[in-house]
C-alpha cells in the first residue's frame, strides 16, 4: 500500500494536516487493542530498520546539524535501544498497573466493597515537537515518539527547523517498518513548519504533547494545550541549570579530577546538552580554581546551526557583562562559526544577591563558577534555584551533606553523586524532569522506562465478566503480567 | 502549645494567609522526612479523633446541609477509613515507587548504565478546595487532605461556603488531633472565602491543588493554577453525566429489577452525586419503560442549599422544555425547598441531534431516559459523550459489546457491569476521575489509595552513598518495601 507520508519537507498543507489527523484518529482503535507483545514486536521492527538505514541517515544528520559523525552513530544506537527497551517493558506488562480488588461484602469502609480492577489505557492520538540537540534521540523516533507508540497511541511528530530533511528521511524509515511490521495505516506522520505545529496541538483529536526546547517555546505550547477547550497533558522538557556543589573536602582531595571531569562535561558537544553543568560551586581560594585556570579548555566546535549560535553569545556575553563576574578560563580562539569555551567566575555572595540571573541557562560551551565560604552559604545558594533537570554533589562520603542532598532532592529529577550530569542513561529508573521550569510536568520523565505513563491513564472495570476484562485484569492472567491483588503485589 | 487555627468562619485576612502560608511552608521539610510510618500514625490519630468527635459533628453537618444522619455518620465512618488506609498504604511503601538499577558496564544502550535509584518525593504545600456534596468525606478532612498528607505534604483547606461552621469545626478536631500526635506545627489551616482560596491557590509556595465541584467553577481555578510563573497540578474532578446503557436482552430478562434500581440510584441523596446517572439508553416500547413508568418515584428531599437547589430547577427546566423531551415519571409533590424528582424521556434521535444539550448534567434528582431501536445506536450515542467519570452496562454475559466497552472505557474513568455508580468504593482499584471535563487531569483519581500518586513526583539519585540514600532506595531494604529492581519487581 501506499504511505501516507510526507515526501517533502514544504510546510505541511492545512488538507495534509487534516489527513492526517484523521487518519491518526482512525489508526487508535486497532492500534490501542493489539497486545502489548505484538506491539513490542512492531517497535523491534522499527529498531531494526533505523539500525539498516544509518548509513543512509547519518551523513544527513551530519549535514543539518554539524554533530561529528561518532557522536551521532552513538546517539541512533541509543534511539533503537529506546524502542526495544519499550519493548522489553511492554513484554513483561508491569507499566500496565494491573490492580484488581476481589468483591468484600466486609470492607471496613462500611459498605460492602465491589470487585473492581484497574489498569492504564492509552490516551489517543499525541503530537511530538522534536527536539534541536537529539536528532536521533530526541526528535522522530526518540523518547516521545517510542513511549507514545509503545503505550498504545498514535503519533504526530513536528520536524524541528533545524533537520528537516533527516526527519523526513526518518520519518519514511518509521512510517515504512510500521506499514510492513502490521501497524495500522495512519498510525504515524510527521508535520512541517510552525503553524503545522500549532494546528495539530490545538486540534480535538490529540490528546496529549511532547515538548523538548526552551522555555519560552515550551511555555508557549503549553498555554496553547490549556485553554483548549478540552485541556490536553503537556509534557514538556525546557530548561536546567544543572548546578555542582563541590565541598571543602572533595575539592581538597581530588581538585584536579574535578576540574579536568567539569571540563569535560560543559564542553562536551559544545554545550549543548539539557544536563550541560552550568554552575559549579566550589571553595574559595582553593586548588580547585588553580587546577579549572590550568585546565586546558578545548578549541571551539560548531553549533547546530546559526541561530543557536547567536544565542549563546547573547546570552554569554550578558552574564560575562555581569558586575560581578569575569573570565576564568577560554578556549582557543574561535574559528568560523565555533564559538570559544568560556568558564566565567563570580563570587557566593554576587549570586546570592543577583540568582536569577546569574542562574540563567546559556545553551552551549560555558559555565559559571561560584567561589564559597562556608558551606552554609552553598546550602543558602541551593534554595535559589529553580526547578532543575539535575543537581550535582562532588563530596566526600563523610561529609555532613544530608541536608544539602534533601535542599537538592526538592530542586532537581536527578540528584548526582561524585558523577557528571551529562549522558542520561535508559533505564528503568531514570528520571529526566524536576519542577519547573525544567519540565512542565515534574510527575513525569522524559527518558527511561517511566516514560511510558504520560501518554496513559487508569481506567476502572467494576463487576465485569471475565471475558470481557483486559488480558492483565483476568483472574487466569494469561500473560503474566504483575498484579496488585486485594493491595498486595502478585507476580 | 497554642494551635494556630481558625477560630471562627469570617473571611481569612491577608495578615492570617501569610501567616498559614508561611507556616506551611516552614513545616513542609519536617513532615516530609518523617517516615511513611510515622505520618501513617499521625494519620491513624486524626481518624480516632474524627471518630470521637462524631457526635459533636454530626449535628452542624445537619444543620448545614440538609443531609439525614444516617448518610452523615456513614460518611464520616468513610472519611475516617480513608485516613487509615492511606496509614496502610504508608506503612506498606508500595506507593514509593522505589526503583534500583544497578552500575552495568555493559548496558546495551552503548554507554555504561550508572548506578540510579528512583523514588517517588512530595511536592510541597497542597491547597484542597472542599466540595458541597460530601462535607466529610470530599472536604476538610477528606480524599485530598488524607492523600496529600500522607504524601508528606502540608494542606491548606479552602472551606466550602455550603458547611463554614463544619468546617471550621472538623478543622480544629484535624489541628488538635495532628498537633497532639506530634505533626509539626502550622501542617494544616483552613481558610475561609472565595478571595482567601485564590490568593492561596495563586502563592509560589503552594505546589499542587485539589478540588471537586462544578465544571466553570473547576476551570477557572485551573485556569489561574496554570497561569502561575510556576504552574501547578490541579487536580479537579468537574461533572459527569455517568450515561446507563441497557441492551435489549438485559430489559428483557430484569427490566423491572434495572428500572427500580436506577430509580434508587439516580434519586438517592437527592441525586447530589458526582456519579448520579444521567441518562439511561433503553430499548424503544420495551418493558422497561412500562417498569419505570410503574415505579413509585420517592418525593423530594431538601437539597443541600437554596443555591444548588435553584440550579437544579433551571437546568431541569431547560431540559424538560427541549422540542423532543417529554416527562416520563415524576415524584409527589414538592413540598417545602424540596424538588420533585423526575424522570425526562426523548428519542435516541434526537439525542444524536442534539447531544451536549441533552447531555448537560443536571445536579439534582432527575435523569433522561433515552429510547433507542439497535444496538449499533447505542454505539453511536456513546461515541457523543464528553469525558465521564462513570459509564454503565446494563447487559447479559452472551451480549455482544466488546465494542460499546471499548469505547466506553475511552470516555470514562471507571466502567460498571451491572452496577450502579452510585456508591464510591475506598479501595486499591479504585478509579475516580475520567476524561476531561469529568476531570481536568484524567491520569489521576481522587478515590482510592492511589489518589497519593497526585501529590507526589519522582526524583533519581545516581551513584549515591548507601546512608545518603531514602530507606527504600538501600540495597538493605530495611522498611522491607516492594522494589523494582534491574527492571524487575522484588518484595
Amino acid at each position: 500500500m501506499a504511505l501516507d507520508i510526507a515526501q517533502s519537507t514544504e510546510n505541511t498543507t492545512s488538507e495534509q494536516l487534516e489527513s492526517y489527523l484523521s487518519a491518526a484518529h482512525s489508526a487508535f482503535g486497532a492500534w490501542a487493542e493489539k497486545t502489548p507483545a505484538q506491539r513490542a514486536d512492531v517497535l523491534d521492527a522499527v529498531g531494526d530498520a533505523l539500525d539498516a538505514a544509518a548509513d543512509q541517515l547519518i551523513p544527513v544528520a551530519i549535514s543539518e546539524t554539524n554533530l561529528p559523525e561518532p557522536r551521532l552513530r552513538g546517539e541512533l544506537k541509543r534511539t533503537t535501544f529506546q524502542l526495544r527497551i519499550f519493548g522489553e517493558l511492554l513484554r513483561a506488562g508491569g507499566y500496565l498497573d494491573a490492580r484488581i480488588d476481589h468483591a468484600d461484602p466486609q470492607w471496613p469502609m462500611g459498605a460492602p466493597r465491589p470487585d473492581l480492577r484497574r489498569t492504564r489505557i492509552p490516551l489517543g492520538p499525541v503530537v511530538v515537537f522534536s527536539a534541536s540537540n537529539f536528532p536521533f534521540a530526541f526528535s522522530t523516533a526518540g523518547g516521545d515518539t517510542a513511549s507514545a507508540l509503545a503505550a498504545g497511541n498514535p503519533v504526530i511528530v513536528k520536524a524541528h527547523s533545524g533537520h528537516l530533511e533527516l526527519t523526513r528521511a526518518t520519518g519514511e524509515v518509521v512510517a515504512k517498518a510500521l506499514d510492513e511490521a502490521g501497524a495500522p495505516a495512519g498510525l504515524f506522520h510527521v508535520v512541517f513548519g510552525t503553524e503545522a505545529g500549532r494546528t495539530v496541538l490545538l486540534d480535538s483529536r490529540i490528546k496529549a504533547a511532547g515538548f523538548t526546547g526552551s522555555i519560552p517555546g515550551g511555555r508557549a505550547l503549553m498555554d496553547l494545550a490549556v485553554s483548549r477547550d478540552e485541556p490536553i497533558p503537556f509534557y514538556g522538557e525546557l530548561g536546567s541549570n544543572n548546578p555542582v556543589f563541590v565541598t571543602h573536602a572533595a575539592a581538597d582531595s581530588r581538585g584536579e579530577q574535578i576540574a579536568a571531569d567539569f571540563v569535560g562535561s560543559f564542553t562536551m558537544g559544545s554545550g549543548q546538552f539539557c544536563t550541560k553543568p552550568g554552575t559549579l560551586f566550589i571553595p574559595r581560594n582553593s586548588n580547585l580554581r588553580a587546577a579549572l585556570q590550568a585546565q586546558a579548555i578545548p578549541a571551539g566546535a560548531p553549533m547546530l546551526n546559526e541561530r543557536i549560535r547567536e544565542g549563546f553569545t547573547q546570552v554569554l556575553q550578558q552574564l560575562a557583562g555581569h558586575d560581578s563576574v569575569s573570565v576564568l578560563a577560554q578556549g582557543q580562539e574561535p574559528f568560523g562559526a565555533a564559538p570559544s569555551p568560556t568558564l566565567l567566575v563570580t563570587g557566593i555572595e554576587d549570586l546570592l544577591a543577583d540568582p536569577h540571573m546569574l542562574q540563567t541557562e546559556c545553551f552551549g560551551p560555558s559555565a559559571l563558577v561560584v567561589e564559597y565560604d562556608t558551606e552554609d552559604q552553598l546550602l543558602q545558594a541551593a534554595r535559589t534555584f529553580e526547578g532543575q533537570l539535575t543537581a550535582t554533589l562532588q563530596a566526600e562520603d563523610d561529609d555532613h551533606v544530608a541536608e544539602l542532598v534533601s535542599v537538592l532532592a526538592n530542586k532537581a529529577g536527578r540528584v548526582l553523586w561524585n558523577q557528571w550530569p551529562t549522558g542520561v542513561s535508559v533505564t528503568y529508573a531514570q528520571q529526566h524532569g524536576g519542577p519547573y521550569p525544567a519540565t512542565t510536568a515534574a510527575g513525569s520523565t522524559s527518558v527511561g522506562t517511566a516514560a511510558i505513563e504520560r501518554f496513559l491513564r487508569p481506567v476502572a472495570f467494576q463487576n465485569f465478566p471475565q471475558h470481557l476484562l483486559p488480558a492483565q485484569l483476568q483472574d487466569a492472567n494469561p500473560a503474566a503480567v504483575p498484579q496488585l491483588v486485594n493491595g498486595k503485589p502478585v507476580n
